[in-house]
């Protein structure tokens, strides 16, 4: 190395600031993730994060997958590969779609870095700065980071125990120039509420009639507890429907990899908008997940999931029947990792924050989920990161914070 | 699941063209990509992708470390983690950095998927549409790529076998509101040239004097053959470089692994850009890699590859000599994994491709590393991914297809 002093720090300095592109103005860190950090220490009971229970993890079998991986095909899995990457994996998709009745072929799959990519890249190639995107209200707060960094504009229409509200709906549609539509028709984060058949098929309808797209994002779809899986917009109306789905809920979200199902022209598009960004996803973990994948393995484990996830959430509708006071409201989720709660108008849950955390719970506040600073007195909470015993007493430290609040 | 046929496919038809935000007017697929699918054909001998030799992969010491870190620490590799992520080892690389004197310490590294997910989150928090970024010329394809997606305009200014051209830098940056300057001062990608220290010293005067900042570029700088390191352009003004670089040529493509050194607040503001794009990078790959760097597998590995690489780049030089007809030249690589051939100005490499491919040797044409469609008679050979021997056959088949067009 030639020995050789800095020559200009100190003298010259970058104002970084006014160098940052317009889009960066929106950005900001998601309050989740701040939360996180605060949740992390051990004598909090977070209902914060949408965090799978840690203890239910394939360890083992990831071992034995990584081992047969390398051993058979470690060349494959270490080398560049193409942007849609393996093959196999793509297959062991379009053979999952089929039990959705959801149409697909390889050609109309794309591996990403968890369905936060997909939202990334759907952003990418369809908003131009000041386009519409139409979301529910509430709804998932990645979304909004990823489209709000193409400066995306957002309509927002309310949920109610039946999804959407599609003639709410209709009004947005008919008075704002929607580029697409964003919604999570099954036990929707942050909401928990899962969307009926004639609400999806009115929404099909109404895209279709207003010339609109519709993105659904499906990350919960097999995790329903009790009842009949409902038909998936995709299948409603297949070239009009960009579905995302991923393994973080099944599998392990530590690992990154999601998929969008979509036209093969859409996959494209994806595909270049995609080797700009990152190449290709990691093919070593894409070839590990098959494996797994391929050794049915996943199958059944999905059913251990549902079952740990549905006793807890009764466990916390249990304990919140038990503990909460009047006026405070919650869905009854069917599925997934999330419910919402409603408190008093006059409670804004930001600030209610500070109080729960002296009680040692956490939750993320309902303002996180909303582009337009809405949901001041809601409050998401998971029911699948702690079990029972954990929950009755975090309801408990949760309801000794509101009735403080509440005097 | 309900059963519902598909209502409105084929009756309703979106038109996706028109949907498309302006962005991807200038998306295109790295031609190199879809050279590779053609060069994968086995009687191929391809100099084209830039392809790590796979020979050369620590596939036993890979499965040792997925062991290892999912016996010791399973669910930390499998859960959710922050976006900066995997604190040992960013200060791995922050101990690494230290030996070629880049000052940083943790707050300044952030962990991507592989260098070009580096381009495009500077792209997203740097460029505005019609922004100017500065390149050599020739350039790395992937970073006209990952900024074209921003819309960026581009100027090029010329390398020669010291580097990029000072003095008509000099002029560029006095005609034109460059954003930032684009460099590979490291055995170039695809020109193969390594900057002096005088023109780095320049370039950093000259950056600074006109108030714009550096992108330096460095996946190569480990694979020095011969001669002494040059002193990084991050060492010579830190405030105002934001430098790159990669696993992908010392350890592994296929994992997709990368990092970024830059002031803080340009971490903070990478961060929050990443968490909309992809939350974050794999945390099992991340640990795995830690894994393997900590026992030092990595260091001795590194001296392997060098050799390697140096046996092929001196057949490929003594092989061109032998047999290249006269007025074709080429550069002298000190390290890394491409040379730049120029051959007659009559010669279109673009077209002269499909007479090589007869001949069944690939290349990547070198208008590939220009924006503005330059550098028709210029091609990129690798010689890290053929044996000496396929390397002469290589070169003697390449010298027909020549013979063939130079009549």
């Amino acid at each position: 190395m030639t020995p050789q002093k800095s020559t200009l720090d100190g003298k010259v300095t970058t104002n970084w600031h006014e160098r940052f592109a317009e889009r960066t103005h929106n950005m900001m860190s998601s309050i989740i993730r701040e939360i996180l950090k605060l949740a992390l220490q051990p004598d909090i009971i977070s209902f914060a994060g949408g965090m799978p229970a840690a203890e239910l993890f394939l360890i083992r079998e990831f071992e034995e997958a990584c081992q047969y991986v390398l051993t058979h095909d470690g060349v494959r899995a270490l080398q560049y590969g193409t942007t849609e990457r393996y093959p196999p994996l793509r297959q062991y998709l379009v053979e999952k779609m089929k039990e959705y009745d959801v149409p697909a072929e390889q050609e109309n799959i794309l591996l990403v870095n968890g369905s936060q990519q997909a939202l990334d890249l759907i952003g990418k190639i369809f908003i131009n700065p000041g386009d519409v995107v139409l979301t529910e209200g509430p709804t998932y707060l990645g979304a909004i980071q990823a489209f709000r960094a193409y400066q995306a504009r957002f309509v927002t229409v309310p949920l109610d125990e039946e999804g959407i509200q599609t003639g709410k709906l209709e009004e947005a549609l008919e008075r704002h120039p929607v580029k697409f539509i964003y919604v999570l028709p099954n036990f929707h984060n942050p909401a928990g509420v899962t969307m009926t058949l004639e609400r999806r098929l009115k929404l099909v309808e109404l895209a279709a009639r207003y010339g609109v797209f519709i993105v659904e994002d499906d990350p919960y779809g097999e995790l329903r507890f009790e009842g009949q899986d409902i038909t998936p917009l995709v299948v409603l109306h297949k070239e009009n429907v960009l579905y995302l789905s991923t393994f973080s809920k099944t599998l392990s979200p530590g690992i990154r990899l999601g998929w969008i199902v979509a036209p093969s022209k859409i996959i494209a598009k994806l595909v270049q908008a995609k080797q700009g960004s990152d190449l290709h996803t990691s093919t070593f973990v894409q070839m590990v997940t098959n494996d797994i994948c391929q050794r049915g393995i996943l199958r059944s484990h999905v059913k251990t999931i549902r079952e740990v996830y549905r006793e807890r959430r009764d466990a916390m509708l249990a304990a919140m029947e038990r503990h909460f006071p009047p006026g405070v409201t919650w869905t009854r989720p069917q599925g997934g990792l999330f419910l919402w709660v409603q408190v008093p108008e006059h409670i804004d849950t930001t600030e209610f924050l500070n109080l729960a955390l002296q009680e040692k719970v956490a939750f993320v506040p309902g303002r996180a989920f909303y582009p337009d600073d809405d949901g001041q007195n809601a409050m998401r909470l998971t029911f699948a990161t702690a079990d029972p015993e954990r929950i009755e007493e975090g309801i408990k430290r949760l309801e000794r914070a509101l009735t403080r609040e509440l005097g």
